[in-house]
């Protein structure tokens, strides 16, 4: 091999590379534990208490307990966990993926609701987590915090998990779920960038209303300018796809681009400093709008598939680094001979996490349930209940947080600091496994399939509000096809009740005559020969 | 954005992540290079003189002077150029998707030739070159060298670099050369390897028959193992899809487990001190005759695509960085006193590079007809030059090379090391540049299309050597598909005329009874529904 040549090469010089051998040893392990996770997800696939990240979780804790044991308890780690492995690589593909395949009607419909909970939502719930840390944690003793530390620890455990959702609730056998617990995730990331300018700018001991007004200025300028460049760059995208015709020449082109079009949306949004997992979500969504209509239909297979592959691979990947790293050894040494402190933390941080997100699902719930008429569209107390629970899982946005906050410039050895990171650890992995594996079961017994059926019917009803700037025809199409095992009547009901003078139909007359004629779509792209599988009519990415 | 959440964490603590900022834009700017490329690339597809690598460079040359330029002559870098993102994550993709849409029958028809060229032509290359900088050098003033760095100089320029001759040559076109110039280049990375052990452990002062036996051995055990390792993990593959039939459930699963088992294969070669790149190339082969077919109609298309896609930006990035990396002023500032010598050094190395490429080509290529009795089989004389010329350009693999020995432990400031990473430079953007732009049109005026489809044809006559141990069914089905412009009857009259009772005979033989019941393949797997493209009978991956 090459590289065995180089170390041939190098071998001349005094260096001799033996980390490298070590990096490509770990670098094996961690390949072949991915291979592992996917073959036992997939066998334990019909079991009703596991799922994929839980599969992976067990097999980085069993994994790191193994090198615990060979190392004679050294190490536990394979690979360094770095904030910039996360947040650059392993983030965006799931988002992008998410926004891609996203039920956009669905989405849409709930857009208000959504945008309640991810935006006020998670000031409420840091404004009660950090209330409570500071009230406990002048009673134990583990080492002094300043009130930005307190901040921290609430932003850090506000934020729903995105990735943590995705892999626990399932976008066609509880839809309007999903789309209010994912969205929220997505949405609550613009406002933890807002919550935490807001704190370094203002001074906390003065709130007013201007003050408030500030913030609310502030959320919709970033959440506006981040929507607006992930639209502006899938736009891009579909255009020059539409122009160029790369299907002429090159499949490969083709995706190509589309994937490093919507990774430059992720990149040029944290350039900016702007929300890039909202920029990289709706640039998600205008792609399977737009640019995905305009490429042949091998290129359109293989995004589809290659888009959900990484996204995949990315989640499965943190979920197995995540279990691995809980047991370095490290951290928990410093807490070893206080190890009531660690737990009594950690029983406090989920207590307050429940009460946190109890203290905005209800009440907002609640108003929502006000501003509509229909019953059916309502979310009842079943539903609430499961929203509540299901947005309770913290997981490797948590730890990439809490590393960054409690272990830099030196920090490492504060007592405090380490109870913060095993705590958070703790929390982590108990969210995780304990509320995740308990999800399932409960929306089964909570809302029991009909029950699902008929609340996801229920939304087919009255898309009457402000709240659908960007629903489309297609998804309806979609909505409507027999791929979701919806009776077909209640739809062609839903489609005859629903009113035509609504946002929704000004979109569509915008879209057919000036956006699809410009950018492409579903039917404004001439026919692609090119692929032996052209003979099917396109279908949207987003059907499965 | 989580990152921007991040520094707004970080930046209660005194160290604010600047350089952060700076890796972000670099990576926002190489993206849209990137981007830039593609679609460059795609408009200058019908000039003859360019090719994709070619503007990429150029692209990378450009870029580094407006770099050059806004820095005031500081820097002209984006990314740190490492050996380890070139060997572990650019070479592997682009390799093994070389293996998984070679066309199987044309690689192991020309097999003995392949090995020939790519084992003892490696050798007597190296050998020339070494003893041509042993003695000009010594003439030069350009520092020490012993001569384990002379022999490093031979490896380094006597490698083919199978990244540029997968640009220049289409394997469609002029599929004879392609597999002749790509496999050496694949076999002489296992030469590379043994060569360099050879190195450290013989005493080269006094070479015997026993040290050459010695040598024998060693590269065909290297061959062996790693041909053997890539086997394996590609029917490792194929059996535990078979098996566990994923595409019931999921496609992402099934191109998932084949991108981590292919990814594997070349990962365990480094490990063992295998040839990598064989391994992963013969995984390749493997995964197209077995694993493909295993596979939903979805995933085939998936993969298909999939693997040339990130093989197509893995090229892309190299060249693009290469082309960058040219113009950093650190390395140009020591030799700028004297640009005569990094001149001469230059041309010396282009003249020996051309002189140990003929001195291999042509009388190997002797040989290779001696044992040939057909006369259309033979390779004729301007099918020599062609493949003498392809083989010339040298690319980022030297360049890897050549950094990793020379810029090590400290001894960057030597003014020899100094004059070698320029000249090595220079090599490269040359050979890049002037060979790999005279290519096409030199093909097109030695072995005009006529020409090039008859010497096509003439592959079809006589698979009657021993070199076709792989041979398939199907490959020879596609060899005679009207896909590639090959008469019809012709093809029959091949088929006709082709001896059964041959090695190939025997291995389809065994193909169907033993290794396609349980490995799965073309023909040996049920109809697998599960996506709207299923009805099309199932391509090769190679047939584009």
């Amino acid at each position: 091999m090459m590289a065995s040549l180089l170390d041939s090469v190098v071998s001349y010089l005094p260096s001799v590379s033996a980390s490298d051998h070590a990096s490509v040893v770990a670098l094996n392990l961690f390949v072949a534990l991915l291979c592992a996770c996917i073959v036992l997800g997939h066998l334990l696939e019909e079991n009703r208490w596991m799922n994929e990240s839980i599969t992976a979780l067990l097999i980085g804790l069993a994994t790191g307990v193994v090198i615990l044991l060979i190392s004679n308890g050294k190490s536990s780690h394979l690979l360094v966990f770095s904030e910039d492995l996360f947040f650059i690589y392993l983030l965006p593909p799931i988002i992008f993926n998410a926004g891609f395949q996203v039920k956009k009607k669905q989405f849409f419909r709930n857009f208000v609701t959504i945008m309640l909970f991810g935006a006020i939502g998670t000031v409420i719930s840091c404004t009660v987590i950090t209330l409570g840390v500071t009230q406990f944690f002048k009673k134990l003793d583990i080492g002094t915090f300043d009130l930005g530390d307190y901040l921290a620890i609430g932003a850090i455990f506000a934020a729903t998990d995105s990735v943590c959702t995705l892999q626990v609730l399932n976008q066609d056998e509880t839809p309007l779920l999903y789309s209010l617990v994912f969205g929220e995730g997505v949405v609550n990331d613009a406002t933890s960038v807002v919550v935490f300018n807001a704190i370094q700018s203002f001074d906390l001991t003065h709130l007013n209303h201007e003050a408030a007004f500030q913030f609310l200025g502030n959320f919709f300028y970033l959440f506006v300018l981040s929507t607006l460049l992930g639209v502006a760059t899938g736009l891009i995208s579909a255009y020059v796809i539409k122009k160029l015709y790369f299907g002429r020449h090159s499949t490969d082109r083709e995706v190509a681009l589309m994937m490093l079009m919507a990774y430059l949306s992720y990149m040029l949004a944290e350039l900016f400093d702007l929300s890039g997992i909202l920029t990289v979500f709706f640039c998600g969504i205008v792609m399977s709008h737009y640019t995905w209509h305009n490429v042949t239909e091998s290129s359109r297979i293989t995004t589809k598939h290659t888009f959900a592959t990484l996204s995949f691979l990315a989640e499965t990947f943190i979920f197995l680094y995540v279990g691995m790293d809980a047991l370095d050894i490290d951290k928990w040494r410093s807490v070893s001979d206080s190890p009531g402190t660690s737990v009594a933390v950690s029983s406090i941080l989920i207590g307050l996490l429940m009460l946190g997100r109890a203290a905005f699902v209800f009440p907002l719930s609640f108003l929502s349930n006000l501003a509509k008429k229909n019953q059916s569209e309502k979310i009842d107390f079943k539903m609430q209940v499961v929203i509540w629970w299901s947005g309770l899982m913290r997981g490797a946005v948590s730890m990439a947080l809490a590393y960054n906050k409690f272990t830099r410039a030196g920090k490492t050895d504060l007592r405090g600091n380490a109870i913060m990171i095993t705590s958070t650890i703790t929390v982590c992995l108990f969210s995780t496994m304990v509320f995740g594996m308990l999800t399932k079961p409960l929306i089964r017994f909570l809302l029991p399939h009909q029950k699902a059926t008929t609340s996801f019917l229920s939304d087919g009803h009255t898309p009457k509000s402000i709240q659908i700037p960007l629903i489309d025809q297609d998804s309806f199409i979609e909505f409507t096809g027999n791929n979701h095992n919806v009776p077909r009547p209640n739809s062609i009901r839903g489609f005859l009740t629903r009113p035509t003078r609504t946002v929704h139909y000004y979109w569509r007359q915008f879209d057919d005559s000036f956006m699809r004629p410009v950018f492409g779509g579903r039917g404004f792209v001439p026919f692609v020969p090119g692929s032996p599988t052209e003979r099917d009519p396109p279908t949207d990415p987003s059907s499965v």
